[in-house]
């Protein structure tokens, strides 16, 4: 791949000096070296002037598929600069999962308007996928899948897919089926290679694939094909009838940004942003996330207002009361991220949370030890004052304890309370730590200094 | 899904009922019910005590298979408790790459022994794949798969897989090479089963399966599965000689692995850690995070110190300052996130990391005079200051904008300085916006009220 990859890198050099020359003709050349993926990805990462410009080179009929694989954001940006008639062109050739993604994309008129330009066999696959909703299996899968008989010959299914000429791209196993058209198993197309042609189709009937509910989230069919190493599951509906198929690829996307969502999650951030959406909705988005975290400084300020007398009397604890609840903050989120990772991948739950939450409470306590005596000594040593290092070192302890507890009780709390826990759990443990550790700290000094 | 789901919920808990009686009949009878995924899983999520009793009860015709699925460290800790011949029991049955998996959490003479135990051609795949590495395309690659020259015909092909009896698993394609053995593409199983056995493979090679070199970083192999949406790539040399290929259920982990260590990496963890470590060992790790942060905790309050003097005559400062810190801190977070996100999917690159700069910067400045006015106007009705109050606004003002600056500069040096973004990212910024929000408005309220 090395010979390859620097070909690619310097072409994309090249495209990328075509767009900032607005150079039409050699934008249309370049691209023809990119599969859509990468002409997504490029369009996702250029800003505002030159995707506009990127995205008219890009040959017409490549445009459907490039619109195919862009995030939501981008995607809907796009297609708001489009008339519908363009839409329907460049989408003509799409796949129709694809076609029922970019359906979804689209909104009021302008989608019935899409819809209703498809052909009848399209529109009425469109229209089922979207009752089911782009979060859902029904949403996800494509209705082109082959299905065979189980009490059929391996010679009647290979002269069956000959007649056919070709079969769906990624397939890698047929569908088998009862008489009542029930899903059973698969047939993987390795079989169909190597035995014998008089065999029949259900000796070989793989039942290691398991059928997804046409209803099932996409994030548990994520879930399903990660913990059983599936590349396509079957979609059946509750009577078991085969509906469609879901194929790995169009997994792979929801499994990433199901393990980045908690990332983005906890600053506030939507997993589908466009990195260069204009400054002023960027902004607004991010203004609310700000208001709330107001709320909580504001608290944590309250707390140290109470105590106003003592810090006017001692300046000190005003100097030293940022390092417990920062340090507080710290092992928090470390606690917290664990849990919450572990909740999002189903390791955690009532079995194992009482045994999850006496170990992190003992590595806060750990941690509260060690970072008491030292810091305990720094003050001594710094202020010449037993007493303050030991209502310092006490506050320390104390706060290091209550947030490692605090970082598995909250993410578990709001679990329980169907809050997600990756939005919230920052911003409340970080209220826990800065209150608790001022309050600690500043109350203790002020009974025994002041 | 919903029927088989609900069952597979009520075995899990009935499984658990028997760990937690030590039933070892009962758990070797419920874990017939589960794939080795599911074990694995559930390994992962016990608790110590409760984990060894599970894996002791699993027949040991699955243990090999389970440990495969298990995550690094659980996987390390298991083996540590068997000794080498009851190892090379139970992994006998494996696939190769999951034996190379094995040995590679194997230490020292425990792993000498192992592979001398091997039979000669599994030893010889095994040496061979531990010297490429576990973070390498030859580190994760199967050596079995099928290839077949590009100058047969299909029916010549056919024969010989009906000569061959089975393909190896998940094969959905066969390797086309030339007469020097040299990859030229794929032939995908399905146009063998649809065309006339008298064409050529050369007419159906698939030339949009690229090879991956055998050096490429796992890191870059899952990059690439995404952006093309392959389901297996062929693994060559650097002469184009095939070595192996990669399936995409093997590359589902790391894509996962890839995109959740951002987050752990953000509060000093590893993505690989067992969540029921020992407390000591788990506190060990988190402790050289907190060490770190307490620096930067301390550099903050040692800025707040050069004020103590304007603290003592105006204690608002003290009950002020930590909200100014608070906003500008998660202000750059939000960047920052983004950032590193960008950065690690490839989207941010020197083309276009002026652009972000701006626009992030930008944003900053638009939530800057949004707090700063809205938090300046609360100050002066709380306080009746005005000139706190003014002096409250602009430091809001100063450290958002140099928040999210700072958020978007520090992952973009540290990833020219290849240091990890996402690991060092967090505690730089912390020190900015918060020494920053300190000195700003401490040293303008000095200037100005003192």
């Amino acid at each position: 791949m090395s010979t390859t990859t620097i070909d690619k890198n310097q072409m994309t050099e090249q495209l990328f000096g075509a767009v900032r020359e607005t150079n039409q003709t050699q934008i249309e050349q370049l691209s023809a070296h990119f599969v859509a993926e990468e002409l997504a990805e490029m369009l996702e990462s250029s800003p505002p002037k030159e995707r506009s410009i990127l995205w008219k080179g890009i040959p017409t009929d490549k445009q459907g598929e490039v619109l195919a694989h862009l995030n939501d954001e981008v995607r809907a940006n796009l297609l708001g600069e489009l008339e519908t008639h363009e839409i329907i062109e460049i989408t003509e050739e799409l796949p129709i999962d694809d076609i029922v993604d970019i359906a979804q994309s689209l909104e009021g008129h302008e989608q019935k308007e899409f819809v209703a330009s498809l052909d009848d066999s399209n529109r009425e696959a469109v229209q089922l996928a979207m009752t089911y909703g782009d979060d859902t299996a029904g949403g996800l899968m494509s209705p082109d899948f082959i299905s065979v008989r189980a009490d059929v010959s391996l010679g009647v299914v290979l002269r069956y897919l000959r007649q056919l000429g070709d079969l769906p791209p990624s397939t890698t196993a047929l569908l088998v089926r009862d008489r009542d058209d029930h899903y059973v198993g698969c047939l993987q197309l390795r079989y169909l290679l190597t035995h014998d042609e008089d065999c029949e189709v259900h000796e070989f009937v793989d039942q290691a694939v398991p059928a997804v509910n046409v209803y099932t989230s996409t994030k548990d069919v994520a879930h399903l094909f990660e913990k059983q190493d599936l590349i396509f599951a079957p979609v059946v509906d509750d009577q078991n009838t085969i509906l469609g198929r879901i194929t790995i690829d169009d997994v792979v996307d929801i499994i990433r940004e199901e393990a980045e969502h908690r990332q983005m999650a906890s600053a506030g951030l939507d997993e589908d942003e466009d990195i260069f959406a204009p400054a002023s909705r960027a902004a607004k988005r991010r203004t609310f996330w700000l208001g709330i975290n107001l709320l909580t400084a504001i608290f944590a300020s309250i707390v140290i207002g109470f105590f106003d007398a003592s810090i006017e009397k001692v300046v000190a604890l005003a100097v030293l009361m940022p390092i417990i609840a920062s340090m507080g903050g710290i092992a928090g989120t470390q606690t917290a991220t664990i849990v919450i990772r572990a909740l999002a991948t189903g390791k955690l739950g009532k079995s194992n949370s009482r045994s999850l939450l006496i170990k992190e409470s003992t590595v806060g306590l750990y941690n509260g030890f060690i970072w008491a005596i030292f810091t305990g000594l720094a003050v001594l040593v710094l202020f010449q004052d037993w007493q303050l290092s030991a209502i310092f070192a006490t506050a320390m302890l104390i706060n290091l304890v209550a947030a490692a507890f605090a970082g598995a009780m909250i993410p578990l709390i709001l679990q329980r309370m169907q809050i997600d826990p990756a939005l919230a759990s920052g911003l409340m443990l970080t209220t826990v730590t800065d209150s608790l550790g001022f309050f600690v700290f500043l109350g203790l000094a002020t009974i025994v200094l002041i």
